[in-house]
């Protein structure tokens, strides 16, 4: 039984969730995003909404618990986002994600200061996207911004993590997201990094959505780790996803 | 090569997008529908700039040359649609879809009425939809808004047609679509449809989307129809949708 920690279910379709399954990944958390940068502040909320009612119903459906996770992505920032984040204050949450920045601009960051108050708040695990480009210098703001809000090390996840940042969070007490996806981590690489840093704090992911076919990484990166690690890989798994989420 | 000229490409995975087009469903219309009523007309507008971008775009990347058509289901009516029917008047489209009556009362009633208004001033097609419940009634409720608004027999094709519904819809001049998946019609349903009827007027789709296995149906109806009909089925599950959609 595997656990991704870092999907975008929506993007899937029906035949491929009951893959996910399949493959024993029965659990799955699936994080809010936009593919277009949205004009309305509304759209975000009735996402959530799409995400948490039919959304969890459709995983269900075909094999797999799914947990949503909420909030607004750095490249899904839409006009009066405060609404977003009212909307936000006043749900239950399983996570809040996926938040973070992209780019790092002012406005990217007060968004992202925003949630991560109220998740300190509301007491919301956070998923924290970290991005293709500048990764080491995006990554760097969004630490500098956790340590200035000096944010529960319990309730962030930094994710998406290559070797480019590793270091810069394994310096840190927050959890650490590997995404095994083309272009990011192969099962290989994210089975070295576990061997080489412990179980402790990492869990695996796909960041699978609209145009990926290779949605069932984590359960390939989950045998790589079971044939160095043996029965201690599955924290990396499954388990550490669990406890992070609470579920 | 086929036209699947009904479907809800946003309800399936990429994987499934390559499927449809290993399997000769080259083209689609895809329309739009919101998987929960919408809270915000917001929302409607956003979903057609998502089918309209970005959808079209991963639809390509996957080899499916898609037609988005826009427009408020019966199902997905948010508050303040005149804000949603106002941007429609403002943008060119393909075509309008999915649009009708579901249950048949009043607003729906409005609403459809508005979108077919619009669509004879900006010479738009259109695709109705008729319920699985109270087919019969609610076909008969929207003919006669047809009827009473003497919308261009061109311009519309009602869909989802099945045994309950063909007589009052051959009665008329309008384009037809048979919706090939489990408990709507088999593909030897709709292939024995339009041998008994002619190839004129009928074209196939799927209707898959959010929860179907079975999004590859019209290359089944085409081959049974193929195998009926010879090259003459090529209007059915081809020409039909590309000729009544201008594409």
């Amino acid at each position: 039984m595997y656990f991704d920690s870092h999907m975008h279910s929506e993007g899937l379709g029906f035949s491929e969730l009951k893959k996910l399954a399949e493959a024993g990944i029965v659990e799955i958390c699936s994080l809010a995003f936009y593919p277009v940068r949205p004009m309305y502040p509304g759209t975000m909320i009735d996402m959530f909404r799409k995400l948490t009612e039919f959304e969890v119903a459709r995983c269900e459906a075909a094999g797999v618990k799914m947990y949503p996770a909420v909030g607004i992505h750095p490249r899904c920032i839409p006009p009066d986002y405060e609404l977003v984040i009212e909307y936000l204050s006043e749900g239950e949450w399983v996570a809040f994600g996926e938040i973070g920045l992209e780019e790092g601009g002012d406005e990217e960051v007060v968004v992202l200061e925003a949630q991560l108050r109220l998740a300190e708040k509301l007491d919301v695990p956070c998923i924290i996207h970290t991005p293709r480009k500048n990764k080491r210098a995006i990554t760097e703001k969004t630490l500098s911004l956790l340590r200035k809000l000096e944010f529960p090390s319990d309730l962030a996840v930094v994710d998406h993590v290559n070797f480019e940042n590793l270091d810069l969070v394994l310096a840190t007490d927050y959890w650490i997201g590997l995404t095994v996806q083309p272009g990011k981590l192969s099962a290989a690489d994210a089975a070295r990094i576990v061997e080489e840093h412990g179980t402790e704090r990492f869990m695996l992911n796909s960041d699978a959505g609209y145009r990926d076919i290779y949605f069932t990484s984590v359960a390939d990166a989950a045998r790589e780790l079971e044939a160095r690690l043996g029965k201690e890989a599955r924290r990396v798994a499954y388990e550490n996803a669990k406890k992070f989420l609470r579920v």
